[in-house]
């Protein structure tokens, strides 16, 4: 199981002002609390830097590494400011994302072949974002191969089936976790992600929703969660939905987290 | 989605105590409190009264029967109590249970025929609790017809398929997960029930592992559970799951215990 913190994004305010104000201390203790919560990636997203977003992220980089061991997830829309927090990157890290879309493949494919991180590849193409389980199956059934021709393994590639909030469609939750059932299936090599907060987008108490959703998506054979580790009932829960899906022998983990005092109940 | 209320149960010992001192008023409370809260069925189970067990099932439905108005389950081994609180019953009651065990079979089977209740119908036979998905499909292939055959109406048959501690093995809530999932798909009539709370036994913080099962069991098609409604987080965790399962169009009803201030995140 695999968490990655989604807490270093400067689509939260607060993220934004310390990213403006350049309050280092701000963002490495973030990183830092994130890391002894249980997060084993950090994400690092500077979107709303805009004109300066590749200068931003190389910055944001140089910190966060500065105070954790982990991998970083370079997480932008812009090629340039992927490259830039590639190039900055120590060891191997992540991004988010590449697509099946025509022009942002022929973009970050490359910096994916020269700079190896592992790849979060979002299941969507030119027809835009995935409507039903096909969809998903089709367009994991073009990028799982294209990425493994280009030198991709698949142990680095994690498949992100594409969330949309309960309140688009009162099924938008099943088609993700009928997918995810499929592609565990097919593909067994395979990471399969999904960010969990964009299920509950809309909707009151935001966080009952995720936390049912990630134990879900845990059953039918998710293994990696972009999530907020500071979310103590959440990560409680989801010590204890790995217990209850046999992921965790013996339930050591959860007797020893229990022991450690870490369980929210 | 059908909740039976379980806490009138004699071995939890301030429920052994107040049915020994017939503590009608402290009986009664607890069934309102658990239909306030949201079960459609209550569970009166006395047990550990021994010889006086069927008095005692007998006085216990008159007494809650008095205070509520939805159904009780008949919860007992001995076939003399269950007549008991069956001829004391005003309306459909449920039972708990039936088995494809010989003996059971043939003690219980005459009740179910004269008072038509529901029956909790356990997957279990001679051969004793089920060890594997295949077991459990092969008893309920042998439980639904004869119930049926018996003039069940599939509409008032409630499988369970028996939950084994995670203590005793790592896959003992997988296996219930996939015949469940197996059992909803062959069954599409047929309730799939279950009691949570033995999955966490001998645990620490069970509170957690049961919550995680209720997501996980519901997501796969299970429709009724034996819980403690008063538990009010995980109460909050099933509005949820029905909410992300697709179980809720629009998430109406998750959006109006919102409103009520009835979640707790």
């Amino acid at each position: 199981m695999l968490i990655v913190g989604e807490l270093i994004n400067s689509s939260r305010r607060p993220i934004a002002e310390a990213i403006a104000a350049r309050d280092k201390a701000y963002l490495q203790e973030l990183a830092v609390k994130q890391v002894e919560a249980g997060a084993h990636i950090i994400d690092v997203n500077c979107g709303t830097s805009l004109a300066q977003e590749a200068a931003v992220m190389a910055w944001l980089v140089d910190i966060v590494q500065e105070v954790v061991d982990v991998p970083l997830c370079i997480d932008t829309p812009s090629p340039a400011a992927m490259e830039a927090g590639l190039a900055h990157h120590k060891g191997k890290a992540m991004i988010n994302s590449i697509t099946a879309e025509r022009t942002r493949w022929e973009e970050v494919l490359p910096l994916v072949q020269r700079y190896k991180p592992s790849v979060i590849a979002l299941l969507m193409d030119d027809g835009g974002m995935p409507a039903t389980v096909e969809d998903r199956l089709r367009v994991a059934g073009r990028l799982v191969p294209a990425l493994v021709d280009a030198g991709v393994p698949e142990e680095d590639i994690y498949l992100d089936p594409l969330v949309k909030p309960l309140g688009v469609g009162s099924t938008c939750g099943v088609e993700v976790l009928e997918s995810t059932r499929i592609l565990r299936q097919k593909y067994p090599q395979v990471h399969l992600i999904c960010g969990l907060s964009n299920i509950s987008y809309g909707l009151p108490e935001r966080r009952l929703l995720n936390r049912a959703f990630m134990v879900m998506c845990l059953s039918v054979g998710m293994d990696a969660f972009i999530l907020d580790p500071l979310d103590r009932p959440l990560m409680s829960l989801l010590a204890a939905a790995k217990a209850v899906a046999g992921k965790d022998d013996y339930c050591l983990e959860y007797i020893a987290a229990a022991r450690a005092g870490k369980l929210v109940v």
